[in-house]
């Protein structure tokens, strides 16, 4: 008997599925118990959940998980972790505490098989911090970084990544944006990076072109499940990068993107690269959100100008004006930031989740109840908070917050979007 | 009997008349001799000369002109500034020496006569440190500062340069360029700044025309003398800037623009105003010489982006990424510069005198020799010592470095440009 309650077996032959292509398909329970644990807690806790990531890397993914199904509190969570050598804060029992709310409502061994059964059938594989294949900088995230990552595509594509520029910017991107992520992809092509990006509409999707049309090699990092193509527009052109490149998300099979999860997947375009670039963007841009976390990871960051007239270079030069990026005009001169990194360790930090995360006002909480509702199909409390991946306490502080300002309304079955 | 052995009714006489707008016209002797001897200064030194910036300063413009006049060694002007309790080092007496071997070829009462008799006839002022209309700005250039200014214009112009931004950039300007000068020089004008420029074609003109055009107050710095407007093609606007802003100058009536002159006029425009911002200029840009002149005597220095494309735009992208120019977008941000003065003491200067001022790989003296050469008339080494304000002896050495490159060549009468 093991997690869940499931068989030994079962779980081997579940894990063995999504580890063929990254590690040896045959493992023992063990390592089967991991693989099975990690791709669980990817559906379980939300993107950067830090005190999901705390609870795995102080006590192991298999142990964390039974001790969570087996309804440990707050305090024994804690006292566990002081065991294992984590210092213990005031604060951490009720933080655990608070976590447990978020996580029992996702408890479904049904939803970890389904999407282990459907990462086997897209070929997707369960990349774990210990592969030699996992981009190792993602673990500057420390306890928000993530706990497993889905991926498809080549391994080359994944080892490469430790020598990659992320190229990042406007969906509505203009002729000029797209014409320099063109040149700039394609130089740093040349010059040995991989590129890696958002595989959005705009900048990004050129990005990954022009690496592709240079026969380089690009990592799409999305912020659903890597079996949904997302934006649909670029099927075809994700459907190329899983051949000769590769998808990745912490997200599992299944899962939609929300506003949340493109916000936390660009924490992760920045700590899987090198260096970020930003390309073209807006005054609010969502790629001045890769750039903020970039710079609280201590990346280099770039930025490109453009015609003072133009509204869509407006955030490159507020980059360059507020948050010290260094201007960089042509792909040398993006390849020279890699030599710099670690340089601008003291700079004023952009705030990751303020307005320029485009959250408009709202806490974090507030946007993931809000992206948890449906105009349409009205949700109990508890469904959203299982959606949002929230306690029920927070979504119903998160929905007054939200019906104060107007944007949600209750009807008798549950909460909806708009009035 | 006074100064160049004139009698003391004509030198007030002669001094009165490039005073009428600046001070008394009715003056002493005293201070005539020393308007006069500015006067002459500003011929026989070329500008930025700073053995006679010392020699002015420590001695008083009439007792330094006097001992040149009088024949005096290196050694004893070195002993007279000691005396006034100025710092004596090893090597001031052989530069002083040098210097009289630059002035003596110049010192011409003739000269003086002529260069005050024609600023008389075109209304043209002299400006001297203790004015109330000085800018003082100019005297963080020390030694380097000009001895004298001439002007044309309105008082309230000069006494505005204590308010003023430098707005300068590339003569063959781009659409883009001339429409963000344009938008400048108005924003700044309706933010209360006089706008100073060097009257060139492109981006000069653009930022004067358009102070004018939103009833700005506006000053060009000129290379050569106040009476003769330069370029010809800016004939028209040159002369409304003389009547409704100020045209200054360090060069007497009569003297020409040279290479030399317009690097020097370009700490002039750097020194007199609060900042300077360069708005568009291509990777060699004239104008990243006012930029490097700013930097040095840590004015704020902007920069204004364009897009990556445009070679006009690459010198503004070097001075963000390599000097620390500001990137400032628009005239609020341009306005901004001034509340940060003295703030980038510590960045590295970019080359005043280097490749980015366009000396092509030529010492000063061999720039000088040669904007002394002509195509045509053969000159003499003397003659072109005195055209260039040097010693015969560094005409003769740069004569054979020139010579060697190929750009000069010696006729039976004289020395010429060109094989």
């Amino acid at each position: 008997m093991m997690l869940f309650g499931l068989e030994e077996s079962t779980v081997i032959s579940l894990a063995g599925g999504v580890r063929a292509s990254a590690g040896p398909a045959v493992m023992d329970a063990a390592a089967a118990a991991d693989v099975f644990a990690r791709a669980a807690w990817t559906g379980i806790a939300e993107p950067g959940d830090g005190a999901a990531g705390l609870l795995v890397q102080g006590l192991g993914a298999g142990p964390a998980l039974t001790a969570v199904l087996d309804l440990w509190t707050g305090a024994r969570l804690a006292a566990a972790l002081a065991a294992a050598g984590w210092p213990l804060t005031d604060d951490l029992p009720a933080q655990l505490e608070q976590g447990l709310q978020r996580w029992r409502p996702r408890l479904s061994s049904a939803e970890v098989i389904r999407s282990l059964q459907q990462a086997t059938r897209v070929s997707a594989g369960l990349l774990v911090p210990t592969d030699p294949s996992w981009p190792t900088g993602v673990d500057d995230l420390a306890i928000h970084a993530p706990i497993a990552l889905w991926w498809r595509g080549v391994p080359t594509a994944l080892t490469a990544l430790s020598n990659s520029i992320a190229l990042v910017g406007a969906r509505a991107a203009t002729g000029y944006g797209e014409h320099v992520a063109m040149e700039a992809s394609a130089g740093l092509v040349d010059r040995g990076f991989l590129i890696v990006s958002g595989a959005a509409y705009g900048i990004d999707g050129m990005a990954h072109r022009a690496a592709l049309a240079s026969s380089g090699l690009t990592v799409a990092f999305l912020a659903g499940g890597v079996d949904r193509y997302y934006p649909s527009g670029h099927d075809t052109l994700l459907s190329r990068i899983a051949t000769v490149g590769a998808i990745v998300s912490e997200l599992p099979c299944g899962a939609a993107p929300t506003k949340w999860r493109f916000l936390q997947r660009n924490r992760l375009i920045a700590a899987a690269s090198a260096a970020t670039v930003v390309l073209e963007a807006g005054w609010r841009s969502g790629s001045l959100n890769t750039a903020g976390h970039a710079a609280a990871l201590g990346r280099p960051l770039g930025a490109v100008p453009g015609p003072v007239t133009s509204p869509t270079s407006a955030g490159c030069h507020r980059l360059i004006r507020e948050y010290d990026a260094v201007c960089v005009t042509t792909a040398a001169e993006m390849a020279e930031l890699v030599g710099e990194r670690m340089l601008n360790l003291t700079l004023d930090l952009p705030p990751v989740d303020g307005d320029t995360a485009g959250f408009g006002g709202r806490t974090s909480e507030q946007v993931r109840v809000f992206d948890a509702l449906s105009t349409r199909a009205a949700r109990t409390v508890p469904d959203i908070a299982r959606r949002a991946g929230l306690s029920t306490s927070a979504v119903q502080g998160a929905l007054g917050a939200l019906d104060l300002e107007g944007v949600v309304r209750e009807k008798e079955t549950g909460w909806v979007r708009g009035r």
